[in-house]
């Protein structure tokens, strides 16, 4: 714990299409960023945070309206509340389970586990006005593709987030959370240790990928577009032998064990 | 939106007791700091982010449970589960209303009208042993003298958010959200300015504050115990002139909006 952490929007990546090489695309913005500023030199223990947009971008990972055909419920639902229909088809489809459909409002489980609004569907920052983005098939997996590819390119092994905007119950406004994770564990389990007072912490489990999501959008900004960033100095769990403790798949609530099911 | 963000723990603050100065032990803290590293010398857009724990017992919010009796109904949870019945008893009295009571857990919605496990009471990091802390009576107000009270000694006016660890439903694992704020508008409401790609953004209001709080967390470090995290260079809405749109008040979700009421 060093006490100190630097948070970089990185500059210089170009608009992201299907079947770019993101990975190739993201160490080209870092070296020639690291030109004019070493802080941008990555080192270990650095984190990149990429937003869904762009990896469901360069997976290809999106869909075209005009070949939507609506089923019924998603004409009469965009009806009542001025929505695009093929819009809340997509939605239905990508949607394991639907927890809510209110008020213009789908929340939904996707088959990652996520629970979100729109299923993870998404129309923001789209170049092509008549599409939408989906959710990565397994962002973990993502994560873990783009840690590899940085590694070859670069040298140092990077930890990576892979970051989307949800909502919350109970709160108003969006945090940015980690929908995928590699290079170390999601969650800080700290049940067992002592606190400043020397008692043993009972329950505590910090979801740090979900705080360096939402660290990372306090550089990166909705507006201003900088889908990357890098952060330094985070205390990074070790990545997990155990695969079920592995990803921001390990964030997900068993449902047997959520009150809130 | 600088793209550039400094978090730096704050070194040298004393255990805080029932009646001090929180605003001087911080200020004293931040000068000390600030004659070692001149990145301590605050200026005019850092955010201080201060524990409700540290606020909380500089403020008397204690209670020793060797004076609480608690009712049946404490007991019987108690027993079942594990858990210490004066503890469960203040957690009844500092709900507004419980929306759960399971596995041990009590989900309750406090006067502020925050949704959390325990009502906010917490028993961790205390020294006295005996003793659990309760939120602020008014974490905004709070914020707000720490913030007057740390321009007058400092002559910088800081932005100040009061963080607290919430759990979240589907997702395991704690963040830190902001309780109090102090100095600029919690949400950062970008409805109807353009995206990327130049589409009028419908739906996005981001929760500074609780990104704010989220990424001091990552610096503080929960066994560690730096309680006050000072962050530079983010983006902080103006603080609105509407009262009601002050404070992390702001951010909590109205009742009838609510679609997990």
């Amino acid at each position: 714990m060093s006490g100190r952490l630097l948070i970089l929007a990185l500059p210089g990546l170009p608009a992201i299409e299907p079947g770019d090489d993101l990975a190739a695309l993201i160490a080209t913005a870092l070296q020639r960023a690291a030109a004019d500023d070493d802080d941008y030199r990555t080192r270990p223990g650095d984190v990149l945070v990429v937003t869904q947009k762009v990896v469901s971008k360069a997976e290809g990972r999106i869909v075209d309206l005009r070949t939507v055909e609506p089923r019924p419920e998603a004409v009469e639902f965009a009806a009542r509340f001025d929505r695009d229909p093929r819009q809340v088809e997509v939605v239905l489809r990508e949607a394991a389970e639907v927890l809510r459909m209110e008020r213009g409002v789908v929340v939904a489980r996707t088959r990652h586990g996520f629970v979100c609004a729109n299923a993870g569907v998404d129309a923001s920052n789209m170049n092509e006005p008549e599409t939408v983005t989906l959710l990565p098939l397994d962002p973990d997996a993502s994560a873990e593709r783009l840690r590899v590819r940085l590694r070859e390119s670069t040298g140092v092994d990077l930890a990576i987030v892979i970051s989307d905007s949800f909502g919350r119950p109970w709160r108003l406004g969006i945090t940015d959370v980690a929908i995928g994770v590699a290079g170390f564990e999601a969650l800080d389990d700290l049940r067992g240790q002592p606190d400043t007072a020397g008692r043993l912490m009972h329950t505590t489990v910090i979801a740090v990928a979900d705080e360096l999501a939402a660290a990372a959008d306090l550089a990166a900004g909705k507006a201003s577009g900088h889908p990357v960033t890098l952060i330094r100095g985070a205390y990074l769990p070790p990545e997990p032998s155990d695969a079920a403790r592995r990803g921001a798949r390990a964030m997900v609530m068993p449902r047997g064990s959520d009150l809130f099911p």
